[in-house]
């Protein structure tokens, strides 16, 4: 006897196909839409569909961008010698807001994750390879997140890079600034001790 | 320097004029969108705009509906001379999820509110009088929120419907049930007071 109106029901189907949006939530946005105006609606439909058509993968470090070549690549103040690899374009722009970051990107479009069905060729990292075979690039860090399948795909692209003789690192692993040992996992711990620097 | 495309920036507006959608969550939303197919953004684009459009409101009692009458005020089995005043349609369903009340309902589309400029002649107030005013209402339960805003316009409502001679009442204040009294509110503890039964 629960009243519900088919037109609610699809709308927060739809609402809940986004990642962290759960029934609650997509409901209330559902009927969050009755009080927008039409025109607004409408301007909401257009802004998705015309957004994700005009959105594309730059064709040197698959980062999403508008044109062939995104703005980083086609910059001429940055190192193409220099090739910070990320698993996504959410990872980059938190690099991008450090400001020191004076390199290029290499979008991997996620991790090898075996639980997931994702292997590597369903990564960006052909593409990686083809950059570094071309002989111009001299450092490649690995910047994927310190997470079971984040480093997994670190160990298979250096190990991929091996024979092209590049300096392969990876982001330091430690205490994250502000931090309270207190509160440290194990293993976070384990490893900012592994990394201790001498002063 | 931040790397932000203004497709990008366009969807997180979006996103963001959702009530409870912060910068963070809107921003998320926008780049999970990358991630669904050309025909999947089309459908959601579709369901938004075709969906606003086949939602009107019940011609009786100002439900959201997709017919001219909604299935609550067609349904025979429901008592047309008891009625359920609520705020909106989200205080209507959590009602008929108790699945006990076989009256019908009236939805105020809101509050008065003089803070935000929401005076009584925005609501369906007018609706209901001409509803009483038929002479089919024997009993009129005032079931807006326990919020002032909620009980002005119950309070502004009751003294409305005086002349019609009809039974008004309002949902009973108290405790929660399964709350504490260790954590329950000063006006909550007052008023279960005042409400206190015999047993």
């Amino acid at each position: 006897m629960a009243y519900i109106i088919p037109q609610i029901e699809i709308l927060t189907e739809q609402f809940r196909k986004f990642p962290g949006i759960g029934r609650k939530t997509a409901q209330r946005m559902a009927f969050s839409l009755l009080e927008f105006s039409n025109e607004d609606v409408e301007a909401f439909a257009n802004a998705l569909v015309e957004s994700k058509r005009a959105i594309k993968e730059c064709s040197n470090c698959s980062n999403i961008s508008c044109d062939d070549i995104c703005s980083i690549c086609s910059d001429p103040e940055r190192r193409n010698d220099l090739i910070y690899v990320v698993e996504d374009t959410k990872a980059l722009m938190s690099i991008e807001r450090v400001r020191e970051f004076k390199g290029t990107y290499h979008v991997l479009h996620g991790t090898i994750s075996p639980m997931n069905g994702v292997g590597p060729d369903k990564l960006k990292i052909k593409e990686l390879l083809e950059r570094v075979a071309s002989g111009k690039v001299k450092e490649v860090i690995l910047a994927t997140n310190p997470t079971a399948d984040g480093e997994t795909t670190a160990m298979y692209i250096t190990k991929l890079l091996k024979p092209y003789g590049v300096k392969v690192s990876l982001l330091a692993s430690g205490l994250p600034a502000g931090g309270d040992l207190e509160y440290a996992d194990e293993l976070t711990l384990h490893r900012a001790l592994e990394g201790r620097r001498e002063v």
